[in-house]
């Protein structure tokens, strides 16, 4: 039986590590820029993303030291995310993982050109990766480029922005969860697949379609927690969609019904890699987001 | 005998064919990211830095069409930066070429993301130049991000705004230039070689020297005509670095001495390509950006 929570431990270890390797060293006569970009891309959290990344790779026969920059990389593209998304003039939040923001810290200036510093260096990351051919890694950039341009995360943004001012139908808030979040949990075993020397076929779409379904179970049970969740365990106040009149998953279904949705995409996913040995722990992972409190 | 703004003129014509080709086409959902990525990046201006690029490509024996997606890229990363700089957290510009500025017409959220877009699909846009190798392509990629990164470009952001703060140093104030325009148009010289097959060598580091040279001189020149130059021509209120007390070249020497500096700095870049054939437009560029008016 799979101990996921060490099983993530490690791997959030092996990116971390991968992440201070590759995130540019410092420059004496202008120190702040790189303590801003380690400050929020060395702030812990879940690291959902690179475990992905490393765990479809090694289910495809890959080597995680071949799979490690781009988990690394795809980890500084959801950094930057977060730090955009938290300057004022988006969401304006104090706190991120417990921590003052990036902004509340070193100010908005500093903020935004950190986030812009950690996208502009999951690119590097990317492409220099050492282990793979030069056909290889362009391939995981123009992906990067695709999953985290305006049709993939940004768009998703733009439909979270639209949504504020029009409540979405339930085919666009899929939409938008395809793209806000999807698109980067579907890089990540893109990615995975790719340093596995899988490019395409059936097992390089049976890890994005389980990587497809667990995004998307994932932002069931982020309405679910939002709306029902235990506030100490979660970390954050609940009840902030409905008082802020967000369209979500519960404003087309109850909890109840909206846990079955969730509880069905976790089937599909773990349904999809049923067929590939060494699925274990990809397998224990959607069963743990689909449970999880915070 | 080149005539230079000609020649700007039709460079500047294939750069925005090449950007509309390669931005990303709208998705009627959300058309307002892919009208604001448009809106900044198909502004006009003087396209400097593409132009580079294509003529170091066709003076090192390349074809336009090799550096076309290169050029693009470059003018996307200089676009983005812009946006992001006339952002209330930066510059706080309400004008831009005399245009309201992105965050004006789009509100400072869509600004953002508009930014980011054109930082991640300028990667996109070199990564897929369809003439290159995977190789070239890939080179292509890491210069970018070495050059947009820390220790270019943002890195002489940051400079530039640890200098409103304490006054720089000359050798400071070289360092910052250096990499906050200096960055992108040495990158813009580099990727013109490397799309010509000419990736090191003697050729390879003049095309280097003459860039760094012309985009020193270009800052003297910007000093100078914000002391000096003709508000009507310039088309800004010029005394404003002396009314904010930025530290310029003119806060180490005269305006006489800052101009035979700028002299000196454009003979450095024609004599580093002196020995090149088909020289004549770079070295037209150079003349041309020492006696601009704006």
């Amino acid at each position: 039986m799979t101990d996921i929570k060490n099983e993530l431990k490690i791997a959030a270890e092996l990116t971390e590590k991968e992440l201070s390797r590759l995130l540019p060293e410092s420059d004496p006569d202008y120190p702040v820029i790189f303590e801003a970009v380690r400050y929020s891309a060395m702030a812990g959290g879940k690291r959902i993303r690179p475990f992905i990344t490393l765990k479809v790779c090694e289910m495809l026969g890959g080597d995680v030291s071949a799979a490690l920059p781009y988990a690394a990389a795809v980890e500084m593209i959801h950094c930057y995310s977060l730090i955009h998304d938290d300057l004022p003039c988006m969401d304006n939040d104090d706190l991120r993982r417990g921590k003052p923001t990036s902004h509340k810290v070193y100010g908005e200036a500093m903020a935004l050109l950190a986030g812009d510093a950690l996208l502009t260096h999951a690119f590097g990351a990317a492409a220099s990766n050492p282990v793979l051919s030069s056909e290889i890694n362009l391939t995981a950039v123009k992906l990067l480029s695709e999953r985290a341009g305006c049709h993939g995360m940004i768009g998703g943004q733009v439909l979270d922005m639209i949504g504020e001012e029009t409540p979405h139908s339930y085919e666009m808030l899929l939409k938008m969860h395809e793209k806000k979040t999807g698109a980067l949990i579907r890089l990540s075993a893109e990615l995975g697949a790719l340093a596995a020397g899988c490019r395409s076929g059936s097992s390089f779409d049976a890890a994005v379609k389980y990587a497809e379904s667990i995004g998307l179970a994932f932002q069931v049970i982020d309405d679910i927690l939002d709306a029902d969740g235990d506030e100490a365990i979660l970390g954050k106040p609940v009840g902030t969609d409905r008082r802020e009149g967000k369209t979500t998953f519960l404003s087309f279904m109850s909890i109840y019904e909206a846990h079955r949705r969730a509880e069905l995409l976790t089937f599909e996913a773990k349904n999809a890699i049923k067929d590939i040995e060494n699925n274990e722990v990809l397998v224990a992972l959607a069963d743990y987001l689909l449970v999880r409190k915070s």
